[in-house]
């Protein structure tokens, strides 16, 4: 009899219908002879409205209150599964952060894990009793009411998995699976049936959707395999693992293109030992988090570097590039938000060469200039005007013939 | 340096404007120098609207997991009113039932309170931080969350201004206090600036408006004096306190009349011992809760039992007395849902007479009849025609002179 944890998130439980058909999939996976233990988000808009009321009060609401507050929308969700289960005639209990000992550090709002103390989960699970956790929220060593930040209720089932030694972590979702591309963009993306941990995290972009990089990076560390599916259909969704021999055959696992950089250009920087330690120590002292940075010297020993950062960033970053100008005696800033960055994706790609040289021609053919690259042992990155994003993506796509069934989806060997 | 409690009720923090009020006046209060605990209902409608989720998803839920649901409701309060607070410029902090260790028995939605911690709360007042608690809520020894059923935050309230010793219990409600007799039916009733616990606990259908029978039988205990007034006014609201000399002079201290009860009668009971208890233990066996009771004995050694129940178990009672009949052979059963109950209330009848008579002539100068009378040491009761109820009320409350100062308002002593 193995232990299955299951998640659900915001939208498999904003009413009652959908409680009672999160309820009758966990009663299946119990009926099937599993222990299980439930993690459940706060039922749709709830946390938005929680924190609207804050602001009502207050311009800057203490994050201990916050925490305080927020944690209560994942209270009502557990409730409210517990009686559903109970309203199916199966035994349940629902607990919240604290009661079930997730301990954490005193982080309000981005808190961190320090200890689950699995005795009360473990007591019910041998009574056969379902068991339900609050996600999203533990207490610190006061007994303070702490939450995990953004996408906290994966953290708090995949840290339940982990401790527990569970078989799997079910995800239950608004999505099918991990796809080889975003089918509203690609109509003939494909469902991927498995991806590594590596993959998933630097398809952020894409996985960003379903999963935050915070609770996959938990996953790889504890080993814990993660079933990705949507709560809205019983077609099998996407395991995310640790990486197969098979797995390395497929060369790219996914494309993915995003909008939300934009790129710095300081040129004319006097090409001296230091000058980039200097601005991007400054950009770090604004916060601003930068991606991709490439540096390149002209003839006349002056370099260029340029450097894209996210959307909401560009502002203070383009401010702070201007300020680092002057200190340095670069010649000029320029900058640009209307740019897509396009990726592909693949475990199988440390093996194999030939890939940049597929994704370059496929953008030469389709004429698609490209104004920056960068790479790393599983993801080629490149950025292109903003215009050609979803041409460039489907031409791609469709050069590593990603909507192929996987054995033929390779490249040549060299 | 006094300690206060003071508890919000849910129309006090009913939105965010209501929430700022009432931290205004808990600053107030911390500004002049005073320790302050406040105790949060949930705000408005939000304990109905959690129940109405409930039983979305069940007919019948589980009430271990309806508390973990409602408790949601004040918890939401105290973040808000700390956050309130905070806003103002002033240290406070929140904390649930739980964690400021107020400990329950087991039974949920109406657990009772075993045990308080005053630990935290004293760490926290001694830091100078104005203290939130959840109202209504607790957790029992094995940490499951209670609630202690209808008008549970007046019992917080009490229970931790008896434990903190406090110097008042401040409740901020709706109305500006306690009456004569109900403003609404009686323009000229007139606010009582004291009354004494147990007149309040005779008064319960009056009193009902503003604090439960059991909050009071709480502070009546451990002596804590209960400030009700209005948190929408400055006025100075009524003082629930313990009896002292003056009030005594004070014959009658309010008029109450209730329409929610029903009147039922069985005649011809063959007179023979044990008959009255065959009834009233069928009755209790139907958790059938009997106020009045009155019985006499006919020529013929038939007697005729009248009794009065709530309105709402008028069906089941009725059922109850027609088998009852049958058993015991009574000749028949009546019953009367059209009745009214008006009722005078005062510590200070025990040193007077008259107090009866006055109230039955003064109902007989008006026509109306008395069908039945039931009397306590501090409480006088006639059912009369539900027609006749509000003229009773206002006719009686002008007997005893009740809108007048209270030294003119004294009967004959005989």
């Amino acid at each position: 009899m193995g232990l299955i944890v299951q998640k659900f998130g915001g939208t498999s439980v904003a009413d009652a219908e959908r409680i009672m058909a999160a309820a009758q999939r966990v009663v299946k996976t119990y009926q099937a002879g599993n222990k299980v233990v439930v993690v459940v988000s706060a039922r749709g808009q709830t946390t938005d409205e929680l924190i609207d009321l804050a602001y009502e009060v207050s311009d800057n609401p203490s994050t201990r209150e916050l925490d305080m507050l927020l944690s209560t929308g994942e209270q009502v969700s557990i409730a409210l599964v517990a009686m559903a289960i109970h309203a199916l005639g199966y035994p349940a209990i629902s607990f919240t952060g604290g009661q079930v000992g997730i301990i954490t550090d005193s982080y309000h709002t981005k808190a961190r894990i320090k200890n689950i103390s699995t005795r009360r989960i473990t007591e019910e699970l041998n009574k056969g009793t379902i068991v339900i956790v609050a996600g999203f929220q533990g207490v610190d060593a006061d007994y303070n009411i702490t939450t995990l930040g953004r996408g906290g209720s994966d953290t708090t089932a995949v840290a339940l998995a982990a401790i527990m030694k569970a078989e799997r972590c079910d995800i239950f979702t608004d999505v099918n699976g991990i796809y080889t591309a975003d089918p509203r963009l690609v109509p003939e993306a494909r469902k991927l049936s498995r991806i590594s941990y590596d993959e998933i995290l630097e398809l952020a972009s894409m996985g960003a959707q379903v999963m935050q990089s915070r609770s996959i990076e938990f996953a790889k560390k504890y080993d814990v395999p993660i079933h990705v599916r949507s709560s809205f259909s019983d077609t099998e969704g996407t395991l995310i693992c640790k990486e197969g021999k098979e797995m390395e055959d497929i060369v790219v696992s996914g494309v993915t293109v995003t909008k939300d950089e934009a790129k710095i250009t300081i040129r004319g920087i006097p090409d001296r030992p230091g000058q980039a330690a200097i601005i991007f120590h400054e950009l770090a002292k604004k916060n601003v988090n930068v991606d991709m940075i490439i540096q390149n010297t002209s003839a006349n020993n002056l370099a260029d570097v340029t450097f894209t950062v996210s959307k909401k960033d560009a502002k203070e970053a383009l401010k702070t590039a201007e300020k680092i100008k002057e200190e340095i005696g670069a010649r000029e800033v320029n900058s640009d938000s209307k740019i897509a960055k396009l990726s592909v994706v693949g475990i199988g790609m440390r093996g194999h060469c030939g890939v940049a040289e597929k994704m370059f021609s496929a953008l030469a053919e389709e004429k698609i200039n490209i104004q920056m690259i960068s790479t790393s042992e599983i993801k080629i990155s490149c950025v292109i005007d903003e215009s050609h994003a979803e041409r460039a993506l489907r031409v791609v796509h469709h050069a590593f013939q990603l909507d192929k069934i996987p054995s033929a989806n390779l490249v040549t060997h060299h």
